[in-house]
C-alpha cells in the first residue's frame, strides 16, 4: 500500500502524548490501496465531547455517540469508511455497538469506551466480519508517529482527494500542550458518501462540560459555516477528546481560554480545507456577510449565497455576475433593504446603494479565474451580525461524480 | 425571420376574442431572429390580476405592476427580453412607466392602462429608443392568429429552448369562454437571466378580486411548485387579463369556479413544461409528498428534494440512489419520524418503515433512463398535507451553460 498517491498538501502535524493512530484497508471498500478501518486510540481514559447533525434521519454510530458524550474515560475511536451504518434499523445500532466492543478489547477496554463513527454508502449493512479484521490489524499497527496519523487522515475519507490535518499548540500552567485534528470533506454531505467528520485529540485535562462548550462554539464558526451542495448528511459528526498526558491540572480560565483558540484555529483550518476540497471544485469561495440583524440572519444570507447553483457556476466561469449573489441574498428569508447593500468580488466594489457600479469586467473576471479562493463581501445594513462561510463551486466535474458514482 | 428553428412541441391554443399578439426583434437581444419585443393586447378594457416574486430584491416591471393591480380598465401588456430592467434604481421605474406608456399610445390608451414585463440581463438600463422601436413595429403587426400566439411566447424566451402556450375552454351561462397562457421558464430563475414571467388572458369577464384570488390559487398549487435550481428571481411574475369579449355577464359561482379548473389547468401545463425545459435538463421530476401535518410542511419537504444537488445527479444517472433522497426529507426542517417514511421511485417501493427494501436495481435505473419523468413518491406519515412538485435534473449542460453564459 502506497501512501505517495494521496499526499498531504502540507507538513503533517505532531500527534498529542498519549495518542496513537492507524489505519488499515480491512475490505469494505474494494480499491486495495484505500484504508477503510481507522483506529485512534488513548493510552488512558479522556474526556470526549461531540456535535452532530441535525438530521432527522441520523446514522447508528450518531445514536450510539450522542448517547455517550459529553463524558469521560474514552479510550478512542473506531472508524469505518466505504459504509456510513446509516438507515440500518436495529441491527446497525448492534453493529456500531460491536464495532465499539471489538475496539476496546482490543485497547484492553469496555465498547462503552468507544466512540464509532462511520461513513461511505447508505443504507447497506457493515460486513462484520470484514470490520472485525480490520480493528484486529489496526489494533497491531498503532503508533504515534506522523506517518500514523497520515494513515488516520486518509482511512475516513470517500471521494476526498486529499487528506485533511490540523495542529497547534498552547500552553497551560507552564505545560505544553497539543491539539490534532482530521476531517474528511463537506464534498461528501450526502447521504450517499455520507458524511462530514472530524476529530480532535488533545494531551491537555479537560473537564467534560468544558470540552463539549467549546466544540460547539468552535463547530459553529467553522463547521457550521461551510456548505459544498447544502445536502446535511445522516453522519456529520465532530468529536473531541482529551486524554491529559500532558501531565498538567484540569484546564480553566486563562488555559481554557487558551486552548479554545487552538481548537477553533484547527477547525477552521479543516473547514476551509473542506470547502477547498468540495467534489470537482475548482473555487473555494470565502463569503463575508457583515451588518445583519444577527450572527443567524447573516449566516442565513451566507448560507443562501453559497447553496445559490447559479452564484457556483458564475464563480466558476469567472463571472463576476453579482446580480446573482444580490438576489440570492434577497430570497434568503432575512429582511433587507437593497438600498444599504454593498457588493463587492475580490475586493472590487460592484454594486452599492440599489445601484450597479461601472466596473472594469475583465479585471474582476481574470482575478476570479487566477486564484483558487474567490472572496465575496456582502454588507447588508447596519447590524451587528457579521460571519464567514466557506463554500465551494459548481462546476461539471460534480454532476459527473454525482450522477455516475452509484451505478 | 423565422420560426421553424423553435416550433411548438404541441398545437397552439386559439386566442380569446377580443385579444391580439405580436412580437417582433428589436435589437434589445443581439441575434436577430429572436423576438424581444411583445405587445398584448384587447380591443376593450380588461380586468387584470398579479402574483409576483417574493424577492426582496425585485425588478422595476414588479414594482410598477403590483401596484397597478388588481383593477380594471387595462388594455394589454408591454414585455421585453434580454433585459430584465432589474437593480436599475429610479431610472428604472421611469423605463417601464415609459415604456407602458408608449405601448398605450399605440392602442389608443394610458400608460395607466398597459402592464410590463421584463426578462434578461439584471443591472442594465433598458435601450428605450431600442424598446420604442420595438413597440411602434409590434403595435403594426398585432394579430389574433395562431402565429401571432406562438411569436408572443416565443418573445418571451432567454434561454428556454421552446415557447410554452396552454389553453383551454369552459361554458359559463351558455357562453363559450377561452383561456390562453403563456410562460417563459424556470430555467432562468435567477437574476441574469430572470425571470418566471407568464401572461394569461381570457375573453371571459371576471371581477378584480376573484381574479386576484383565482391566479394566486392556481399560482400556489402550479408556479410555486416547481423548481429548478432554488434561485428565486427579481422579476418572477404571473399576470392574468379578463376582457369579457366572449360577451357573458361577470363570473359568478359555478361559472367562476368553472374558469377556475381552466385556469389551473393552463398553469399546470406550463408549469411543468417550465421544469421539463429547464436549463440542460434530462429529466423532469415529479415529486409527490404526502402524509405531511400540512401543505406548507409537504412543499417544504418536497422543495428541499427538488433542490438537492445530490438528488438531481442521482436522477440524471439514472441512479435509484433512495438515500439521497429520505435524507433530504430528513434535513427539510419539517419533523418527521424515519420509521414511518415510505418512499417509491417510478412506481417500485425503495424504502419502508426506516428501512431499505430489496428491489432490483437495474430495473429502476432503466425505468428513469427511458423516461423523461421520473415519479417520487413519498409518505412521510399520516396527516393530510400533500402536494406535487416539479422540479428538474442537475447536468453538466447546466453548468456548461451557466458557467459560461455572461463572460
Amino acid at each position: 500500500m502506497s501512501i505517495a498517491d494521496t499526499p498531504a498538501t502540507y507538513p503533517i502535524p505532531p500527534l498529542p502524548r498519549g495518542w496513537r493512530m492507524a489505519a488499515v484497508h480491512a475490505g469494505i471498500k474494494r480499491n486495495a490501496s484505500r484504508e477503510d478501518v481507522t483506529l485512534v486510540a488513548s493510552d488512558r481514559p479522556a474526556t470526549a465531547a461531540g456535535v452532530y447533525t441535525t438530521n432527522l434521519v441520523f446514522a447508528a454510530p450518531v445514536a450510539l455517540d450522542r448517547s455517550r458524550t459529553p463524558g469521560t474515560g474514552f479510550r478512542g475511536v473506531i472508524i469505518n469508511s466505504g459504509n456510513a451504518n446509516a438507515c440500518t434499523g436495529a441491527r446497525g445500532l448492534d453493529d456500531a455497538k460491536q464495532m465499539a466492543a471489538l475496539a476496546g478489547r482490543e485497547l484492553g477496554a469496555l465498547g462503552e469506551q468507544m466512540l464509532v463513527l462511520s461513513t461511505g454508502i447508505i443504507g447497506e449493512f457493515l460486513p462484520m466480519a470484514t470490520v472485525e479484521k480490520g480493528i484486529k490489524a489496526a489494533a497491531v499497527a498503532l503508533s504515534g508517529d506522523e506517518r500514523a496519523a497520515l494513515m488516520a487522515a486518509r482511512g475516513m475519507m470517500t471521494t476526498d482527494t486529499r487528506p485533511k490535518m490540523a495542529g497547534g499548540t498552547f500552553t497551560a500552567d507552564g505545560v505544553a500542550c497539543t491539539v490534532f485534528g482530521m476531517a474528511k470533506g463537506a464534498a461528501m454531505i450526502g447521504p450517499k458518501l455520507a458524511t462530514m467528520l472530524g476529530v480532535v485529540v488533545t494531551d491537555a485535562a479537560i473537564d467534560p462540560a468544558d470540552a463539549q462548550r467549546l466544540l460547539a462554539a468552535a463547530a459553529e464558526e467553522t463547521f457550521n459555516c461551510v456548505s459544498v451542495d447544502g445536502h446535511m448528511s445522516t453522519n456529520d459528526t465532530v468529536l473531541l477528546l482529551a486524554n491529559g498526558a500532558a501531565g498538567g491540572p484540569q484546564l480553566r480560565g486563562a488555559d481554557l481560554e487558551a486552548f479554545g483558540r487552538t481548537l477553533h484555529a484547527v477547525c477552521e483550518f479543516l473547514a476551509r480545507e473542506m470547502a477547498d476540497d468540495g467534489e470537482g471544485a475548482t473555487h473555494v469561495m470565502r463569503i463575508e456577510v457583515t451588518g445583519a440583524a444577527s450572527r443567524d440572519a447573516a449566516r442565513q444570507i451566507a448560507r443562501t449565497i453559497a447553496d445559490s447553483p447559479l452564484v457556483k457556476t458564475a464563480v466558476h466561469g469567472a463571472d463576476p455576475n453579482w446580480g446573482r449573489i444580490v438576489s440570492a441574498a434577497g430570497y434568503s428569508g432575512i429582511t433587507l433593504d437593497p438600498t444599504q447593500v454593498l457588493l463587492r468580488v475580490n475586493g472590487t466594489l460592484l454594486f452599492e446603494a440599489g445601484s450597479p457600479v461601472p466596473f472594469v469586467a475583465d479585471a474582476v473576471s481574470d482575478s476570479i479565474k487566477n486564484h483558487r479562493e474567490t472572496l465575496i463581501e456582502l454588507v447588508v445594513g447596519g447590524g451587528p451580525g457579521r460571519i464567514r462561510f466557506f463554500s465551494s463551486d459548481l462546476t461539471a466535474d460534480y454532476v459527473h461524480l454525482n450522477a455516475d458514482y452509484h451505478t
